[in-house]
């Protein structure tokens, strides 16, 4: 199951979007050497069976609470994910809010007043339809449910009901023909058509089966289900003591808008940048980290004025701007795309919204959200709240609320997407290996350090005091146990770019160490010098 | 009211201790070049206000929910804030992973199995004994509540009852005088001696005033109330769904303690280190962000075998090690000191404790709880979730479960304790200025550039230059606006180490910038590449 390892044209089309970069948004392109790790093409992508058991196996991910069953929706990231996930944060920290001057970070509280999710209308809106089996008390999403009438020769005789799946059609088929024939009855079959259950007539309900139980008459109407996880903040549990744990850290920014206006130096056009945990009670969660029940995210709010000319060439902007980052953290171009949400499906607010598009083992799906959101949340929390939103406009003597542009990104899909695109099984003299090829910054450590043999002190001690010199500067591993390629296989499982070899050479003859490079597993000699150079070339990316 | 710049001899005593460190717990002290900022003695401690006052100014801490007229217990961090928090959480992560080979990371998730809080010990006795108030609905924290009978000549005239601060005695004695001449009773006084309110017996409830009414007869007896935030996870509300928010992340750690064993070659000693957000449901949040009911912990959990010499070496070491890192963030020795819990207050399970305390404005508060916690929490896990929490030992040829010594830190007491010792207020060519004397690894920016005026392109222009360059390694502030006087009051106030100014004789004569140092205001001119030596020395530490 070899895996392509070349593909390096992408990154001439990076360095080609970097020069052609507007001077507004700039990822600092004299700094970036855009190392990008070659990736797999499609067809080749792992599956999620394999993405989950690797994690597990490397001490990447665990699902929560695993000694008490797991606990379902929430994820613990091992010592490698850890590292991994920081990389993640403090890439997009420094690129979004440390190199550019235009926006200032902000780190709010998780549970806020609950009159914040009245003005954003997440306590009357936020919810999933979902649906009830009476008879095995199974709970599902409604718009997961998918149902149609089987009808031969143009007469009913009865309906499918599957779980949304990539096998759903033939499923459906399969049950349909399997219902003809109980029934003994002649003619052709009409073509199976699936509609999800939020587009079912009410008289419908009643004869559509559970997937539970196959049985129709045990399925309810679909209700709304707030996906805000409630709890209560003071001694009493009453109505007036009720809290959410926020669903989204968006909130967090609108709210000290005018805080930071007043406390800070900022002018329009800025943005308030975050990153933190939020909560979803989310019916079924699935696709492991894709979409569980505890998240974290990376929002900025952009502000900016209220003409049309504006948001549309700030939203062009970022859109370019979020691609750009992706890219340079080590994700393939052809692995993204754009989903630009047609105007009939935006919020009545909305200006326009483009999601940049992943191609996840499980399907293309949402990976970054750019919204733009006019006016609407601060419009809200003025309205709400009674304080002013306003800002005042030096140019045109006039007050307004601003504007907003909103790139959303999940920092665990963020980590899906890296370990999608990163992981690969090649074959290197004959054996097959697996490799994580992560982009140096996101690697969790940088270098590891090995000894050739551990019982030589010369040589030990020598590989002791480089390994002191490295760890100073990167997050260096030690490997002193096993013999040398079992070793590079351990690196090369959890993404280490390159590891450095100390043998006995080094130590009598010519105090040069051996580079060897993860992905080409190609290895030059160099000495002490010269492997900081080389190091800091390849690594301060 | 001038504060004193001086005491550099807690330097000196930080340096010894390192030349003393021992060889395993090892801050390296080739790298760190602690550049400990001098610091306010005790008697010229900010007050709480001042630094309230301070943060929310300087958008440093926002009260949570500000334009919703707050939310008791929940603060944001402002712009400033959430760059020193980050700074607080990255140089404990570096110092106590990174540059240590036997401790790895974890980052495990915020809602868990609730079972865990049943093994753990926090759902039957997580809880404060609260005392409620019948008549005015109001709620307090029976240890914070503190009565005592009013005796004149013998006889008991009644009860005073005051909530816990520093004037309780006075405000005590001032309300038994009070009673004594409404009562019209003669005679000598006699001396009130305060208990708090989960001492009083039975008999004395009916007759301690409430502090909301002043009258006796409407206070409760203590009741447990446990401080766990509550919620459901699922779409049923019932008992099986009920989920708690953690209130320790220390738990996290022992539920992967196989994991991590399993997947990652660590062996006895080692430590699993976790920083993330934890929730109290505090009856009375207080003291800013001393005691909130969100707030973020830095944990670690250190595993070593079970003999006695071991862990009383282990726990000396971490004690001193912790001390040593506050030092190096900052911390001024002489506002620190060690209380040791005596073995009377002990858990069962407890071997030892020790707290590390520090001299905020309200009193010598607890900081960092450094415990010996046996291997009571392995313990109960495996016997609640029926899996094995063993190690093999080789040596001894036997299994066993490992104890533990945990050094836990909260995030916000750290960045308050910074906060009081660097907030300084001096005299600058006589004019009053506040100073923020950050240590260069937490201030929030570590150089500002300044170019002198804002109308000659060719000073901006090399300010812009050197910027880029600074920026590229530092987080960086450019301030163009306003006397570079009052620039550099800016910087001081937020507690920025250097500022970088071009003027007309860098352009015009000898290409050199003046460096400006925050603590001392001395200045000197460099060249570009003795600037970045220079700050790379200061900076870099």
């Amino acid at each position: 199951m070899g895996m392509p390892v070349g593909r390096h044209t992408s990154m001439i089309a990076v360095i080609g979007a970097f020069a052609g970069g507007s001077s507004t948004f700039r990822l600092y392109p004299t700094r970036r050497r855009f190392i990008l790790t070659p990736s797999m093409s499609k067809q080749t992508l792992p599956t999620m069976e394999t993405l989950v058991g690797f994690c597990k196996r490397k001490g990447i991910i665990y699902p929560s609470s695993e000694i008490y069953g797991g606990y379902n929706g929430f994820f613990d990231y091992g010592p490698i994910g850890a590292e991994i996930k920081r990389n993640i944060k403090d890439a997009w920290w420094r690129d979004m809010v440390h190199r550019r001057d235009d926006i200032v970070g902000l780190d709010a509280s998780i549970i806020m007043h609950p009159a914040i999710w009245k003005a954003s209308g997440h306590i009357d809106g936020f919810s999933d339809p979902m649906v009830d089996c009476k008879t095995s008390k199974m709970r599902y999403r409604a718009d997961q449910l998918f149902f149609a009438p089987v009808i031969v020769e143009g007469e009913t005789i009865g309906y499918v009901c599957v779980l949304e799946s990539g096998g759903m059609q033939a499923e459906a088929e399969a049950a349909a023909e399997k219902m003809k024939r109980k029934l003994a009855k002649q003619g052709e079959l009409e073509p199976i058509k699936l509609k999800d259950y939020t587009a079912a007539r009410e008289d419908e309900y009643a004869r559509i089966p559970s997937p539970a139980t196959g049985e129709p008459g045990s399925l309810t109407a679909p209700r709304d289900f707030n996906l805000m996880f409630e709890t209560n903040v003071g001694a009493l549990r009453d109505a007036a003591s009720v809290a959410y744990l926020r669903p989204e850290t968006a909130q967090g920014i609108f709210q000290n808008f005018k805080n930071v206006v007043d406390t800070t130096r900022v002018k329009i056009p800025f943005g308030i940048a975050q990153i933190g945990k939020a909560f979803r009670n989310e019916i079924t969660p699935r696709n492991f980290i894709f979409r569980s029940r505890e998240f974290e995210q990376m929002e900025m709010e952009y502000f900016i004025d209220s003409d049309d000319a504006t948001w549309q060439k700030v939203y062009r902007e970022w859109l370019d701007w979020c691609k750009q980052w992706l890219l340079s953290i080590g994700i393939p171009e052809d692995m993204i795309s754009e989903d630009v949400h047609p105007p009939e499906k935006l919020s009545h607010y909305s200006k326009g919204t483009t999601d940049i598009m992943f191609e996840f083992p499980f399907g293309k799906q949402e990976l970054w959200g750019i919204a733009c959101r006019g006016n609407f949340d601060l419009t809200q929390h003025q309205q709400h709240s009674g304080k002013s939103m306003e800002i005042f406009d030096e140019a045109r003597k006039q007050k307004y609320i601003p504007h907003v542009v909103e790139p959303a990104l999940g920092v665990d899909r963020t980590f899906l997407a890296i370990l999608t695109a990163a992981y690969c099984e090649d074959e290197v003299d004959g054996d097959k290996r697996t490799v994580l090829k992560l982009h140096p910054r996101i690697a969790p450590y940088k270098v590891a350090v090995l000894p050739l043999v551990k019982n030589k002190p010369a040589l030990v001690e020598k590989a002791q005091e480089i390994y002191t010199r490295l760890q100073k500067r990167w997050h260096c591993a030690w490997d002193s146990a096993a013999a040398i390629g079992r070793r590079y296989r351990r690196q090369d499982e959890i993404g280490t770019p390159y590891c450095v070899t100390i043998d006995f050479e080094t130590i009598e003859q010519d105090n040069k160490v051996t580079v060897r490079d993860r992905d080409t597993t190609e290895q030059m000699r160099l000495n002490e010098d010269a492997l900081m150079q080389f190091l800091s070339e390849k690594l301060d990316v």
